[in-house]
């Protein structure tokens, strides 16, 4: 994407990886998640006694819902990714405090051990968790150290006799802190270099079980998610067995980040499910209610907040699905896509609870109207797991790396012109028509349907347009491209409109190709998504260009920001003059 | 505005209206009050109490906080509405729930007594609610009519003796509902038509004080503004004296408006105070938290944020006192500029505080950072007293009636070309002008800085660009023009925009002629918005221009929305297929 390319296998048609026993055994498992959250579970209990009650609690265990991606063998549901995704959403539908708890032991918690573990330290562990005989928690999060998860300093030293690890630190705002048993803790370790044999301190992740020297703090209060309990985590000389070490000595920060990557999908998932939940509490309140002699929903005003819910949670939904598909068929490359799928829902689902508050008026305010809570619960969304600053710049940085190596790889042909002429031949027409105005020949068709032809071009001149600013970034920033987040920042916006505009693409082609009823409306919540995206991408694009009004703007804020921190605050004199 | 033309006498130079006596009796207030909200009120303690501590109450009442604008004859401070905002937007800055225990009371509670009131209600009433000794509430809003105020069922019928009313009813969502003891009731009456002799249901407004008859619900629990009182209320035959209609019979919907027009002000005031907090806070955050080796401030995402957030201040503090002095200098059209204040305060204010909590991160949800609070408090000011999209409507409606009947008076005179010349001359230049892509001669010189002529420039092409669509739509729709909100919405989004620039073009050109020290800071904050203001302006106005893209977006957002409405929720199946 970021060379102004897709590569369409994995995203055109609109993957289907449930093979018919997947599909069966999901199917069966809908119904009565549902139920038990329709009939058992009280989020409004939850959330004012800052803990899940007991017998969901219990009902969930029953369920197999601390377990759900654990093989079958070690007592878990053997669910992939896109099973997973769907009972996910059901619990983001009805109560994101259960899904906290959930998502923290599962997503995170021992997420680790699923993807990095043993046979040993599988076996060991997998089966308690997974019936929520016991519980984990993922420790990273120190006081110093927040998106900077490199810089911690929980610390553990090898005994000399090499057979445990003594583990010392303090971790804070860890979901399931207070009830977890067993923890994914990163510290830092010395280790040798075997080829320079020099010692550094690297990350490492281990198996923490609540032992001697294990504390926590009280539960936090804070805005939503109260029913999950969050708080810190003290190791004081923590005796951890060697075996305890989680993906190798030294691989502490992969670990992390792939337990973070693979959780994401799911992330979006349940925020899609969250979505469709206010959707049809607005839609309710619309259709009854009378202002005016006319029912909300007649009004312009309101139809097009509806209008625009559900085209968020159209997209939401079609990228979770998207990605979970993408793994499940094993493909390596979907950390950026996570990412964007974890940026955009966290940010749609905010706007449209936010939207359902607005619907609703005073009752979306009041507690017993139930709405509320949900956007309270939302706004750690976009903080946790990552900032969707921090995956902003992960999404561009992690993008324009592969493009900067094709780049490089251009860069190197020119050098060497006779022996690489075929591919300076192409890049060069690609160039030239991208100069002149033209498509470089980039086409979805075949791919995309032909109803959706039109948003489909909207789509191949946002990505030509997007490719070639990238290059045009990349050339004129050379490495310095990492310092320059306005840049960065703009260029993540892009491509998460880009990939969105892709993927509803592909999910409304595959819908009017099988001629599915709601494929019209697929088609024009599709329509509606990409000429607006496209419109930002462009708007977006043209700042970045050399010539664009970026750098004046850039320039201005920088300065702006600059008095604020040198004064405190605010800069300008009152108005009135004190 | 709307006729793409500026009364500049109303807004430059930027008002100064209090005289050195004025000035200096609040200079006196302002740190008393300060140092009161910083060292004896506890807002943390008041949201979690759900009411505010009495020694913060006996406080406020001592320093005169209930009377502010009663007449000093009367017991109150005598403050006029600069001076007024001066105080709350202190208020605004520590803690709205304080913040809506004394404007349910003075803004709206009993400011129908000031502003309506007989010399006799006047002296009745207001020395005790000066004093706080006496609490007022303000009661329009019904279970069946919110945005709908001239909806509400409660009713008072005269007694034959006419001597009393007998009023019944129920009011919801009452701020200070159970603590006030004075109430502006608004009801339905029987009043002739002294014309036709004709019996209609009006509604009047009366003041009603805590008799038998007179009860109320217990307080509600809600996301923010925790510690004021808000409660429902009952009129049970409550006997209100014939005396205590104000305003006079069948003038109670104008007395509403009124009211709440007089007070928004205000709500903008206190706003532009939040943000100052949350900006400081932000500010202390990003100079003092070190990440990947640097203090945050340092990174230009962090930079754009708080850039963003003292531009959207500056523009709300410079609405507040602008229109502050506006009426305070006796000008009667404020009402537009008064809604656009409370829209745009209270949007920018919410944006203000979100951005300040993802900038602190894990602390900003945490209920002991102390800003996840201000969140939950702003969420209703987008709500109360006007939700934002009744205001929208308001803002364009009553803009282009204005703009319809200077339309219509060109009508005509075409109908009458000849005696008519003068004027059609001069419109048909305009019109042969704007045609041409012209400037149609308005012009901000001599008014705007020299150092803002760019900004004025975008300024006035926006006006002008405004002015032109505002013509069209206006010709196009006609008196149809009140059911499309598309369109509406649109046009009040301009309107906010093209508002905002003016003011602070305003303001930042006193500021640089006064060659204050942060006056080239000021002309950077003008620039930012003023420059971005006018894209969307022009986005905003291209998409309703005939041959603009906003017919066929508007037509596929109300298709969305009537498939959700009819189907109860979202449309589209499962990408699993259930």
């Amino acid at each position: 994407m970021f060379s102004g390319q897709i590569h369409s296998e994995q995203v055109f048609p609109y993957p289907s990886v449930l093979n018919e026993d997947q599909s069966q055994f999901l199917s069966e498992l809908v119904g009565p998640v549902s139920r038990f959250f329709e009939e058992v579970n009280d989020p409004a209990l939850n959330d004012s006694l800052h803990r899940v009650e007991d017998k969901t609690l219990a009902g969930l265990k029953e369920m197999g819902a601390f377990g759900l991606q654990v093989p079958t063998e070690l007592g878990g549901l053997g669910l992939n990714n896109t099973q997973y995704a769907r009972l996910v959403e059901i619990v983001g539908m009805h109560d994101m405090g259960v899904g906290i708890t959930l998502g923290a032991h599962q997503s995170i918690g021992f997420k680790g051990i699923l993807l990095f573990g043993t046979a040993e330290q599988k076996a060991k562990y997998l089966p308690r968790l997974a019936s929520g005989e016991t519980i984990a928690a993922f420790c990273l999060t120190e006081p110093t150290s927040g998106s900077d998860a490199a810089s911690i300093r929980t610390a553990a030293r090898k005994s000399p006799c090499g057979k445990y690890y003594t583990l010392s630190g303090g971790k804070i705002w860890i979901s399931n802190g207070g009830i977890a048993d067993v923890f994914t803790v990163f510290a830092k370790t010395p280790v040798q270099d075997p080829a320079t044999g020099e010692t550094r301190e690297k990350v490492t992740a281990f198996i923490v079980e609540r032992v001697e020297g294990v504390t926590h703090g009280p539960p936090e209060k804070k805005m939503g998610i109260r029913a999950s309990n969050t708080a810190a985590v003290f190791f004081d000389e923590v005796r951890v067995p060697a075996e305890n070490v989680l993906g190798g000595e030294g691989n502490g920060f992969k670990v992390a980040m792939n337990i973070l990557n693979n959780g994401r999908f799911g992330m979006a998932a349940a925020l899609s499910g969250t979505m469709k939940g206010m959707i049809q509490r607005a839609v309710e309140h619309a259709t009854s209610r009378t202002q005016f002699g006319s029912k909300l929903h007649q009004f312009g005003i309101i139809q097009e907040k509806l209008a625009r819910m559900a085209v968020l949670q159209y997209v939401t939904e079609s990228m979770a699905y998207m990605i979970s598909a993408n793994m499940d068929s094993g493909h390596k490359d979907f950390q950026i896509e996570a990412a964007i799928s974890k940026i955009f829902g966290s940010e749609a689902a905010w706007s449209v609870t936010d939207e359902c508050i607005q619907i609703l008026g005073g009752t979306g305010f009041m507690t017993d109207g139930g709405v509320e809570r949900v956007l309270r619960d939302l706004r750690i969304f976009r903080i946790f797991e990552g900032t969707n600053d921090i995956l902003r710049l992960f999404v561009s940085l992690q993008g324009m790396q592969s493009a900067g190596k094709e780049l490089k790889s251009l860069q190197k042909a020119l050098s060497n012109p006779l022996g690489n002429s075929s591919l300076l031949l192409r890049e060069g027409m690609k160039r030239v028509r991208r100069k002149a105005g033209l498509s470089s020949g980039l086409s979805l068709k075949g791919q995309v349907h032909p109803e959706l032809e039109k948003s489909g071009e909207l789509a191949v001149a946002a990505l030509e347009d997007f490719g070639g600013t990238v290059e045009e970034v990349l050339v004129k920033y050379g490495k310095r491209i990492v310092d320059e987040q306005f840049v960065l920042q703009r260029v993540a916006d892009c491509a998460i409109d880009l990939y969105a505009m892709i993927v509803v693409l592909s999910r409304a082609s595959r819908s009017l190709s099988q001629g599915l009823p709601a494929s019209a409306h697929e088609k024009i919540l599709c329509d509606i998504w990409c000429s607006e995206a496209q419109s930002r991408i462009h708007r977006n694009l043209q700042s970045l260009r050399s010539g664009g009004d970026g750098a004046a703007l850039f320039r201005n804020l920088r300065s702006v920001s600059s008095a604020l921190t040198e004064n405190g605050g605010t800069v300008t004199q009152h108005p009135l003059g004190f």
